[in-house]
C-alpha cells in the first residue's frame, strides 16, 4: 500500500508522500513516490505514486524520456501547453504501460497505479489532478479541494474536519502529518520518512521540500501530542445518560 | 456495508450496530444488525451481523430454530454449556448457510458474512468472540478488546486512543458514537439509526438497550461537538517551522 496526498491552497500547492513498498508483508522496501519536473521561472511539476512498483516506475522512467540516450532527452513534461494537456500525457502513458504489461484477455488490477499530479504552467492557476489507471482523470476544485491515493481512509477525517483554503504551509505540514501519523500506526504498508513539498502560487520553482524521517523531532511532536490532543477532545464532550 | 462494534469492559460488554444495508447505491433498506438471546437468571448472548443479508438472516433463523414449528422451538442457543460452544454452533451455522448458497466451485465471498458474538453464561466469564464466514472464530482478550466488522477503518483510531477497559457504559457509549459519527459522516452505506446495548457482568440479564435515531440529541451533541474539538485539538498542537 501506499498514502499520498496532495492539497489544494489559496497559497499554493502541497504534497506529502509515504516511501513504503511491499511485495506480501515479508518483503518491504523504501522507494521515493514523489517526482518534480520544473522549468525554474516557467513551469513546476509534481507527480505522487500509487500502486505497482513497476508500472509507477515505467510511467515516471518514459515521462523522463529514459528511452531516448540522454543528449536527447527534453522530457515533454516541459512541453505541455497546459497543466490539463500535462495530465493526459501522464494519463495516455500510464494506460500504455499498464495495457502492455497485461496479458490479453486478463484483468489489470493487479498492474494498476493511481497518480495525484499538480503544478503550475505560466499564464495559468495551479491546478491538481487525480489520475486514474484507466488513463482519464478528475481537478481538484472548491468542493474537493483534496485528492488521497493508497490507503485513504484513516487519515481523510482530520482532512475533512481541518483544511481551510486560507492555512499557511506552515499549519498545512502540520495536518498532512497529522493525517500520515494515522495512517502509518493503523496500516504496516504505510511507512516513514515521509517526502513533504510546497509550492508557491506564481513562483515557478520548486519551493521547500524535506524527507521527514521516523525520528524527525516535529513529527513525534505531532504523533506524541495528536494522542493526548484526541483523548483531550474525547474528554471534552459530556458523557451519555442512560435514561 | 455495515457497521459493528463489541467491546469488553471490566464492567462488562457493550455493542453497537448500524442499520442500513445496500444492494447497490440506489437500493438501501434499514435492517436490524444486533440480535439477542437471553433465560434471564442464567445467560445473555448478543449477536451482531454485517456482511450478505441472505446469510445473515438466515443464520440468525436457524438460531431461532424458526424451521421447526412454534411450539418446538427452544433454541440451542439456550442450551449451550459455554460460550465457547456458542461460538461454535454459530460458527458451524455461518458455514454451513454460505456454502448451501455458493454454487459449486464458485468464490463464495458474494455470500460471505462475519459476526460479532458476546454473552455471559452463568459460571463463566463474559465473553466477546469474531465470527468468520468460514466459521472459525477468535476471542478478544486484554490485547485486542474489542472486534469491529464491516467498514472498520474510519471509526478505528479513537477505539485504540481513547479505549480504557475500566470506562463506564456512559463514556463507552460516547467512545462508541464518536466512532460510529466518524464512520457515517464518511461511508454513504452506514446508516442511522443505531442499535446500543450494555450488558453488565454477572447480572445475567440485557441491560440498556437503546435504538439511538438520526435527531437523538446526545448523538446531535457528539456529533456537532466532535467536530469542533477535533479542530481544538488540531489548533492546540504547534505549526511545523520551516527551515
Amino acid at each position: 500500500m501506499t498514502y499520498c496526498v496532495g492539497i489544494k491552497l489559496d497559497r499554493g500547492l502541497a504534497f506529502m508522500s509515504d516511501t513504503r513498498t511491499n511485495a506480501g508483508i515479508d518483503s518491504i522496501s523504501t522507494f521515493r513516490k514523489m517526482f518534480t519536473w520544473s522549468n525554474p521561472g516557467e513551469r513546476v511539476i509534481v507527480l505522487l505514486t500509487a500502486g505497482n512498483l513497476a508500472t509507477t516506475q515505467a510511467v515516471v522512467s518514459l515521462l523522463d524520456e529514459r528511452s531516448k540516450a540522454p543528449s536527447e532527452r527534453m522530457p515533454s513534461l516541459l512541453e505541455t501547453p497546459s497543466m490539463f494537456q500535462t495530465a493526459r500525457v501522464v494519463g495516455n502513458l500510464v494506460k500504455e504501460v499498464i495495457s502492455g504489461s497485461t496479458p490479453n484477455g486478463q484483468s489489470q488490477d493487479a498492474f494498476g497505479a493511481s497518480f495525484i499530479l499538480g503544478g503550475q504552467i505560466k499564464g495559468s492557476e495551479p491546478r491538481l489532478f487525480m489520475i486514474y489507471p484507466e488513463g482519464n482523470f478528475i481537478e481538484a476544485g472548491g468542493d474537493t479541494p483534496f485528492f488521497q491515493v493508497g490507503e485513504t481512509k484513516y487519515g481523510k477525517p482530520i482532512l475533512i474536519r481541518a483544511y481551510d483554503p486560507r492555512m499557511s504551509f506552515e499549519e498545512t505540514a502540520k495536518l498532512l502529518m497529522v493525517s500520515f501519523d494515522s495512517t502509518v500506526k493503523s496500516n504496516l504498508s504505510v511507512g516513514m520518512p515521509l517526502d513533504m513539498l510546497f509550492y508557491e502560487r506564481d513562483s515557478y520553482r520548486i519551493g521547500y521540500q524535506k524527507r521527514i524521517t521516523g525520528d524527525d523531532p516535529y513529527f513525534r511532536t505531532i504523533s506524541d501530542g495528536w494522542s493526548n490532543a484526541l483523548r483531550n477532545a474525547f474528554g471534552s464532550l459530556p458523557d451519555f445518560e442512560m435514561s
